[in-house]
């Protein structure tokens, strides 16, 4: 069993409304010097078996064609990482 | 200018539809072998000037109580990250 993490992010070229609003909500509630947000997804995938490099290049596949749209989004595939995350 | 990656994902125990769809999709569409898909965000903040400690307490602060919602998200944040995403 392995962990593959795909990250999503609109190219920065693209406006990103979400992240303005967030931007904007920030400053409003007192978070000064935040100057720019960008809000993306963020995909844990549980593989069966090994990571074998033939599965690593199925994968970048599945976040090519179905995960991101690569029209206007950049992904990242990350093979193998640890969900350290707090609270 | 520093950047700040923000990540939140569902805690382990709370439901998550939208990885369960996607998992769904990925399996009807011929992708086999992925045995689990948990769906979250992904944040980065753009920050003026250093990132102090005391900046990425106030970091934390507004992780905690804007961008996840603690009862039922886990979030973590890393400081200076760069953004090496394919296509």
């Amino acid at each position: 069993m392995a962990r593959v993490v795909v990250e999503v992010m609109l190219k920065p070229e693209i406006l990103d409304p979400q992240g303005k609003a967030v931007q904007g909500a920030l400053s409003r509630l007192g978070f000064a010097g935040i100057s720019g947000v960008r809000q993306g997804k963020r995909f844990e995938l549980e593989i069966d078996g090994e990571l074998t490099p033939e599965r690593i290049t199925q994968l970048h596949d599945v976040a090519a064609t179905l995960l991101a749209n690569p029209v206007i989004e950049d992904f990242a595939v990350h093979a193998g990482e640890a969900s350290g995350r707090a609270r």
